[in-house]
């Protein structure tokens, strides 16, 4: 066994075959299979086409969750499971399923999440990869569980033992892994004052939201003090964003009466707002309808789709701690430094670049996409930016465009929502395998993409 | 009168005035100067209110061309000639009012434009302001004569000596100026297919946009091999962008019977793409009708428009050396370099930070005007990005949105004007000072802003 894995790993350094095109191919066999299976007549009632079920696959795969049937009524419960596996090998994937293929191709040492795991956590135990996909499943499962029977709290009153649980796991499962299905066709629109669904579903995609790396170091340091720079930054960083999204949702819609207007009490309002407010950073999940928002509320949710969550984490968009830096670099071109410094801890030269490259191409990908899509669309320009970001943040709201594309359409979303949940991946794997190969910037280190 | 100066300078000292806050209190105060004289009497017909004139005197003086007025029938030629007066100084003015300002100030030393000058023309005889002023004010001046005898062969057939030759004066200033401003309502719908107007016009606000720095370098160098770095990149990245701007426009609107396939030949049609393809990166007129342009089209001229001239020019917009940053720090990283190196030269951390801040602020500009006016605005999302955008790269390129906006919306739009004619330019300040007190990067040198 071990001498095959290694003449495997030969072969492939032989063909020049790079991690990062390992990964995607994976990743893309995963969303032609998932096609396939969604296609067969005992997973859907009939209605869905080849091209409907690749997108589902693309969509879960890549824990987008956009949509061009419904998930709830155009699936049978074997494809709704099937959905669900997919929402979960996509989203737990990005750490497990890539260290493992790495580990296969012997690149214990190169493999940037194990780096990352080791020098943030430091120097504890975990230095074998076994533990760490062991560590990311038990926290995924556990979190999935507790987040299944709080809303079975709510689920089985209304829908029966059987029915209520499976909506409920399968909203836990899609909550914790930012992937944004959901069985109703208004998403959690009729839960908007239900304050167990509400708390439940956030605590649950802020969780995966946050990045396995904060959530270790969180668990093994407790203290402010003696986090990493990387968690500190992720948590502050988050916490500006939610606060801010939550002021804003509040104050931009309160009085609209398509959104936040139509609900009586100030509670059930400021409910609403937080969770339209926590929701674009890349969970998916809605209790408003977007279509109804305003443009300006809109706006900022665009902005907040294109930040997206932490890196290693479930998220898409070009992340907090790419936004950090980009704001750190501004700051310092005013105080004429040349070094980036946060919490006493300084970024230098390759982290700069990274965030340029991650932001040029993230940006480039989002005008491409748009570009090529606007060629025949011919609804709203604001729906389609909103959908393109989306796409790119793999967050999975919508204000119906997607619905509109013609297959050229649907198909830039699905190539944007592929790059999107690879492409800040991959451009970590180039740095890390850097970061190995030089030591002379021993400085902080974040992870931007 | 060099004691007083010295004195001046001192007490601007103990007060803390920094050349950027000076800069911008003196474009202000040529605002407020031209929008109390447009407002007077003698200089409209009588439908100008303050706020009108206001407008007009900041598009004019920070010559972006965006009016809320027509300017052939609201102003009278008084009006039309002050103007003309502020797109020469605002125009103009970046170069040799900022470097006479700096002069007084006693910043001989630390001015940018001279210090850049010096190193990019190689350590030629430019080596005191006046010169540099002079030489500014006589390119302009000969160009802007030039340009009005050829258009004098069009406008004089047409409306006689007098009101021919401001005609054609009025929009040779404009042009060279890139100011965008034009006494016909519909700008130059009428001279679609006219080949000396059009070749007039592109080529006076190709010059002024390329930069003073290239055009000195050009004369005094003449071949490529002995170009500076930055001229060398002004130049590649022009042509690059404007080949491409003239195959798209082609390509996308060929058949649209609201632009290009209104035109009966093939040479008119390549005619109107080049222009069209010319006008977004700073200058501002139009020979087709933008409001009537494809959702693609509209985008990539977007695109352009955030990208802009070169600097030191009359142009806005992040710059043509600001993008090929961007692209060569992304090839950077995937090359796994930390060090951007291009014909030969490379780029240090200090031109790096400058790129993603100067980014990162436009980005923010521009979202936050597509915000705030965005709160009381009801049309066309896409009219409204493009406007402020055009704002911006004080590009002055409109389809129709400026003409909505209400009081809020207009001072939003003037802001943008404003702080895009000075943004790039108040970094350059800040640059520019750091560079002359620190000389560990002695490599290529690139304007970015
Ligand atoms: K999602
Ligand atoms: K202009």
């Amino acid at each position: 066994m071990l001498k095959s894995i290694s003449d495997f790993q030969l072969s492939l350094s032989r063909r020049r075959f790079s991690p990062p095109a390992v990964l995607a191919t994976v990743y893309a066999v995963f969303i032609l299979l998932g096609a396939i299976v969604l296609r067969l007549p005992f997973s859907n009632t009939g209605d869905v086409t080849f091209e409907d079920a690749l997108f589902t696959a693309a969509s879960a795969v890549t824990v987008t969750g956009l949509i061009v049937v419904d998930t709830g009524s155009d699936y049978t419960l074997i494809g709704q499971i099937v959905i669900a596996l997919l929402i979960q090998i996509g989203g737990l994937g990005l750490m497990t399923f890539a260290a493992l293929l790495l580990s296969m191709l012997g690149m214990q040492f190169g493999l940037p999440q194990r780096l990352v795991l080791r020098d943030e956590l430091g120097q504890t135990s975990l230095r074998d990869l076994g533990q760490l996909v062991r560590l990311v499943i038990i926290v995924a499962l556990i979190c999935e569980a507790i987040g299944t029977a709080f809303l079975m709290t709510v689920f089985v009153p209304e829908f029966g033992w059987t029915h209520g649980f499976w909506q409920a796991l399968f909203h836990a499962i899609s909550a914790f892994n930012n992937a944004g299905f959901s069985l109703f066709s208004d998403s959690l629109v009729g839960y908007v004052g239900d304050p167990i669904v509400n708390i439940t579903i956030t605590v649950l995609f802020m969780i995966g939201g946050l990045g396995f790396v904060v959530l270790a170091d969180l668990y093994q340091k407790r203290r402010w003090q003696t986090l990493s720079l990387h968690s500190k930054l992720m948590l502050s960083g988050s916490l500006v964003l939610i606060v801010w999204g939550w002021v804003m949702v509040a104050a931009l819609e309160w009085n609209n009466p398509g959104t936040l207007g139509a609900l009586d009490s100030t509670g059930d309002r400021l409910l609403a707002s937080w969770f339209q407010a926590v929701t674009p950073r890349t969970a998916g999940f809605n209790t408003l309808d977007y279509a109804q928002m305003e443009t300006s509320t809109t706006l900022m949710t665009i902005t907040m789709m294109l930040v997206g969550g932490g890196p290693s984490s479930t998220a898409g968009g070009i992340k907090v701690t790419t936004l950090i830096v980009l704001c750190l670099a501004t700051l310092a071109f005013f105080r004429r430094e040349d070094r980036l410094t946060i919490f006493g801890r300084s970024l230098g030269i390759e982290e700069i670049i990274k965030v340029l490259a991650l932001t040029s191409l993230s940006l480039f990908l989002v005008l491409m996409g748009l570009f090529i899509a606007s060629l025949t669309y011919t609804g709203d320009f604001l729906d389609l930016l909103f959908e393109v970001t989306s796409a790119f943040g793999t967050v999975g709201l919508s204000r119906g465009a997607t619905g509109e594309l013609d297959s050229v359409g649907r198909a830039i979303i699905m190539v944007i929502m592929f790059v999107g949940r690879l492409g800040p991946l991959t451009l970590g794997f180039f740095l890390a395998q850097k970061s190995k190969a030089r030591v002379k910037y021993p400085d902080g280190k974040v992870f931007l993409g």
